[in-house]
């Protein structure tokens, strides 16, 4: 679902680090073994078949995908089932989109077939141009162009004086996450939300079009669920609970996470019209697209827009398959690896470009099985059906099985889309050693060297200018290991990280030769992706073989993998974030209030044009982070103990220790969950570390309970969950001091001064 | 010459502070009589006529206007005259332009007339597609796109494997000064060069394209100079000295400001054929420009251009009317007012709108005269020509009379082209507050509040995110003076700040309604300049008001208005600056010998496109600063002790020593040059604080002997420059304690550990 790894995530990838002495499993052999049995030449075919027709929940090439993965799984020896949900899933039955007033035009909503590319001839089954979980209705407004259509856009729109209550909105793609546009826009009062692909984001713009080269043609437009995620995934009719064929149903007027407004997506052939008959303001320089026009906000009648939005909203039948290895020794200790296998129309680079690198894996695992070899522990293959309306797969399951999960499940391991470049991995910072220490054995198609030491190129190759990239690139020169980005949401490993708080990886290759321009689009093709994305499915084979040696390598260890001064390093930073947010929302506040009290904006305003008036910011009071300070000095204590201990000792323990300590760092990350959850009926989000933010979408805020509520002005929140957050930081240091007596360590002693620095 | 004030510059501007209680000239009255005088209609029909026709440097009605301009000041009572100088002006007589390869194309090079402009039909004698000083040629070679062509966009060739040598570039305008771009291109090898205005720059991606709005049409182009100002400005044959009739000239071929390949500036109706069959790697994003096509660096023979420019290089007559009124109590203490009066087409905005301020001006204190009042020291109106080939009337006339200038001139304050929006003011930090008190005593024509009081208001408003912008941001918060920002080059002041050393500012409006899209096109008419830039010449009367009340008060004042603690607090600014330079360049040489050594550039490159290594930077030693640390102490105790007498006895003085305190603060600037100038063959240019950028053009470099060493890697120059800047900044200290002395005042005590926190 999720855009595949780009540039930007290469510099988060991880790396080789001074390894410790931890002693692991050493399944050298077994790798080579593994390694052998990825083949390029095979995943091409399997892509070909699976991405050969629309492949979209409910489809009948859905379908058949499904019982053809159940099939391989078999075949290679797995015991392979299908479970399945009946989830809502609305599909179009009747859109359009006029132009109305001084200039007129039908917006065509047609993908048409692009020379050289025979798939994308195959129409039959297409869904049209339509996102998920929009409201139906059939509304005529003006139109307001909205930028991004995200919180700072709608100041800005403010300060020109237009309102959009009543309007009709359109917004570009991009910078924030699709469901947040038509999401806002329905808050502001209007009425319609129309989406369009800028060529300046991923079209001519940004590369040659398909098929020249791999950006958006003026035709193609982007699908994709506007389901209120924020809220919770999965499901709208089901939340929190397994969408069995008994369970009770929510009605669909119930469903908070169901739009109520009518929303389009449009190509920029389309939208070109759309724009170009707008009146009013010119629009501010970073609101400029790619068209060749001037942007104007519109607002006024001389641009209304007419669209019509009419759904089917049936429960479709949901086709997860579940591919179970029992372990020999631990069967009661799971490791969980999957990749989506439905689509928006063939879905080549998204999902299936991942989910044959999960296939390789485990046919490769299924020969390893069939030579007489056996996991240790017991492994799960995940192939997931309906994750693009919003993770209903993924999440119907894990809240179907949550119980026996949070019992047996290690981790989770996600991939998704998949393509020529650079390494990225995103997840629990306990693994980020462990990631790097895998990166650096696999190698890179392209230079030879390993993934690791390539995406460690990038980092002090391209040293970006956010604090970020500046970090990263830092860590990089020095030696370190390159840092793991936290996990927000858009991809299978939500549910299972941020509901049930197990550890979660989403990994990945990308940022070479692919702009993102057919993502969501008929062009999603099997040509266009082994043309343009990963040419000679080389990075298949690597994706297969980073993390099919992850499963391996949790599979084989004797003694955790984790590391836990990582995750109490990143926990602390993310605290200095926090505390620098609320520095930095004072000063800008106050600067404001002084700006408002010398009439700055009226009198700075051009009288000759519409504007408005900022509303004035809520002053920020000093909030008590102790608890969150004094937490992470614990935690900084607590993991210095573990890690020191488990090096010094864990070799000599006795095996059944062993076992119980890779148990107990299975659910060590649990601890991170907290009851209530997130306020604001975000409650199915329950882990006080990581989520996906309530306006960024797919993008994670770390320490959300506490850091949005400073965002949102919501100051008695940044105490209570600066309080809840704190304890479940505790928890997590409990489990860190369970273990070290596990393992006879001396207790850890936490010296807020020593540790503070 | 320089683009109008934009909104950026806006935040630089000068503003009220609690103002200290130095007596000043009080001429309230004086003020009132010559508000009552300026009127705008007049200014509207001046425009009109002057901007009627072609009046570029050798055309009819350039010498018209200059004879026009000299009969007004002697009707309005002023003892004036024309001075010619006779400077080398090429003349273009043939220009084409052709694309071949694959496609093939004539460039148009036409400005068409547009629909409700009847100047812009007036085609004849409009001077074609053409910048001056390039070199005459015929060359035909493959395209380069190198984006703005500033020094950054060669590394970033080099990264992208693409060389120039033996290749036209196409460089859009913007980020840098115009000569600059052809001037880089030939020292890298390259044989011509295409500059181009982008749409996204400033056409119809800004505004709404002429005749719709202010932006630029497809068929527009910019002309201008690119003889090589950061060498010296002026007749480029004759460098440091006046182009008088019988002066000793350069040839053509020794004169080192004249380029030598040819260079033509095309529309973006025209760029759009040329870069779009540029074949090569897909440009980085930061190249993108407008234009809806996929940018390519090109490079290959798959597009060439053919350049043919041919000029007529015969001396040309350049105009200069000089209007003086005698002072009547110190007739050798000069105030300098100047604009320039030619333009490249009609010059409507520029630089007629700043003409007619100063036309404005100098009718209003002609009827002051009229009316029995004196100006107590001399004053002398400057109309120039010759401006926009590269300062040759002012620098000339500078150059000529080099010896009494500086015996006798006080200041020269300049103006350009002007328009609607905010004041904003460049120049000398020593007149800082004074400009500031000015500002806050002129009414802004839109809201009603002073002109200060807006300026404040945009900054406090439009808090930017860079240093500046929130230094700026806080100023206005705190009530501080808004501060000057220092003066580069592209206009009239060069020769007086930078070459004689007199204090200079330039001062204007602007920041709304236009987007710079005509500038130095034929389409800078009267009809676009009062639809767009200034209706009613409002802003024209703002202008005059606020330079005419510059030149009484300098004229009446009885004690120095300046201000030293804000020149002294200034250049510490800047002494952190490049000491801070210095450091980041350090940190940089770093980072990028640990990528090198990594071999990180290589690996990340994409092995499926062109790419280079980057050059491996010069390590950086540590610099000793300690004689401009010394200098800054000495100077802020200087200055303290100076403003601080000034205060507490400048109003008790003799009437004939407060005359010569203002005579002495009038030569104080002078200390600042010192030879031989900068190093490279910049020698003209002597003042050590300010300075146009070597690779920078208009935009200033302060301490510029330090700072360009460092950004050039001459180590031996950092250490020479700071000893003669050291130098410069106490012979300006020498001066101030004159003045102390003068005045009887206690002598300064530089405290290092004080005044250096």
């Amino acid at each position: 679902m999720r855009r595949s790894i780009s540039l930007t995530a290469i510099i988060l990838a991880a790396s080789l680090a001074a390894s410790p002495a931890i002693p692991q499993a050493a399944p050298a052999d077994i790798e080579k073994t593994f390694d052998a049995s990825i083949s390029s030449p095979e995943m091409d075919g399997w892509m070909k078949r699976m991405a050969a027709e629309p492949n979209h929940v409910g489809s009948k090439h859905d379908k058949a995908n499904a019982e053809y993965t159940l099939q391989r799984f078999k075949d290679w020896g797995w015991d392979a089932k299908i479970e399945t949900f009946k989830v809502l899933y609305p599909t179009p039955t009747k859109v359009s989109l006029d132009l109305l007033g001084k200039q007129r035009f039908k917006a065509t909503l047609t993908e048409k077939p692009v020379p050289g590319d025979a798939t994308s001839s195959r129409t039959k089954d297409q869904l049209p141009a339509y996102v998920a979980f929009q409201g139906d209705g059939d509304v005529t407004a003006p139109i307001v162009y909205v930028n991004y259509g995200m919180p700072d856009d709608y100041k800005a729109l403010q300060r020109m004086g237009v309102d959009v209550k009543g309007k009709i909105v359109i917004a570009r793609y991009g910078q924030g996450w699709r469901g947040l546009k038509p999401q806002l826009a329905q808050e502001a009062g209007a009425v319609g939300c129309i989406i369009y692909s800028d060529p300046r984001d991923d079209g001519y713009s940004a590369d040659d079009a398909y098929p020249k080269g791999a950006a958006r043609p003026a035709q193609g437009f982007q699908r994709g669920s506007v389901a209120a995620m924020p809220l919770y995934p999965g499901d709208p009719l089901t939340p929190g609970y397994g969408a069995t064929d008994d369970a009770k149903r929510l009605t669909r007027e119930e469903a908070p996470t169901i739009l109520k407004i009518p929303v389009l997506p449009v190509s920029y052939g389309d939208a070109q019209k759309f724009l170009g008959a707008l009146e009013g303001r010119v629009v501010p320089a970073n609101w400029r697209g790619g068209l060749p026009i001037t942007y104007h906000v519109g607002g006024t009648d001389a641009a209304k827009a007419h669209i019509v939005v009419k759904s089917e909203w049936s429960l479709k039948p949901a086709y997860n398959v579940v591919a179970t290895m029992k372990g020999s020794e631990f069967p009661d200790q799971w490791i969980l690896r999957g990749n989506h296998h439905d689509g928006w129309v063939f879905g080549a680079s998204d999902p299936i470009s991942g989910h044959i690198a999960m296939m390789a894996e485990a046919k490769a695992i299924g020969e390893l099985a069939k030579s007489g070899w056996k996991p240790k522990r017991t492994l799960v293959y995940l192939s997931w059906d309906a994750e693009e309306p919003m993770l209903l797969g993924s999440t119907e399951w894990a809240e179907t099985h949550e119980k026996e999960l949070k019992e047996k499940a290690l981790i989770y391991i996600n991939s998704d889309g998949n393509g020529r470049g650079f390494f990225g991995a995103e997840g629990s910072h306990s693994l980020q050693n462990w990631v790097a220490k895998v990166a650096a054995d696999v190698t890179d198609p392209q230079t030879g060297v390993s993934v690791d030491k390539r995406a460690r190129a990038a980092a002090m190759a391209n040293t970006g200018t956010t604090d970020r990239a500046k970090a990263v690139a830092k860590a990089a020169a020095e030696g370190k290991d390159l840092p793991l980005d936290p996990l927000g949401s858009g991809s299978d490993y939500s549910a299972f990280l941020q509901h049930l708080g197990l550890a979660a990886l989403n990994v990945g290759y990308g940022g070479e030769g692919d702009s993102g321009g057919v993502y969501h689009s008929a062009y999603d093709t099997y040509e266009h992706h082994s043309k343009f994305v990963d040419p000679g499915f080389k990075y298949a084979a690597a994706l297969a073989k980073t993390s099919g040696r992850m499963v391996l390598r949790l599979s084989e260890t004797a003694l955790p993998v984790q590391r836990y001064g990582d995750f109490a390093d990143t926990v602390s930073t993310y605290l200095d974030e926090v505390m620098k947010l609320a520095d930095g929302k004072r000063e800008t506040q106050t600067a404001q209030a002084k700006a408002i009290t010398a009439d700055a904006f009226k009198l700075s305003d051009d009288p000759t044009l519409t504007s408005g008036l900022p509303t004035a910011l809520m002053p920020v009071p000093y909030f008590n982070f102790s608890p969150l300070q004094n937490a992470v000095v614990r935690l900084k204590a607590s993991a210095k103990a573990y890690d020191e201990t488990l090096k010094s000792k864990g070799a000599a323990l006795p095996a059944a220790t062993k076992g119980q300590l890779v148990a107990l760092a299975g659910k060590t990350e649990q601890a991170l969950l907290m009851e209530p959850g997130l306020p604001g009926g975000r409650g199915w989000y329950r882990n006080m570390i990581y989520a996906p933010g309530r306006l960024t979408g797919y993008g994670a805020k770390t320490l959300p309970g506490v850091r949005e509520a400073i965002e949102d002005e919501r100051w008695d929140d940044v105490d209570t969950y600066s309080v809840l957050t704190a304890k479940a930081l505790n928890n997590y240091s409990d489990k860190l001091d369970e273990g070290v007596k596990l393992m006879g360590g001396p207790a850890a002693t936490a010296t807020p001064g020593a540790a503070a620095k």
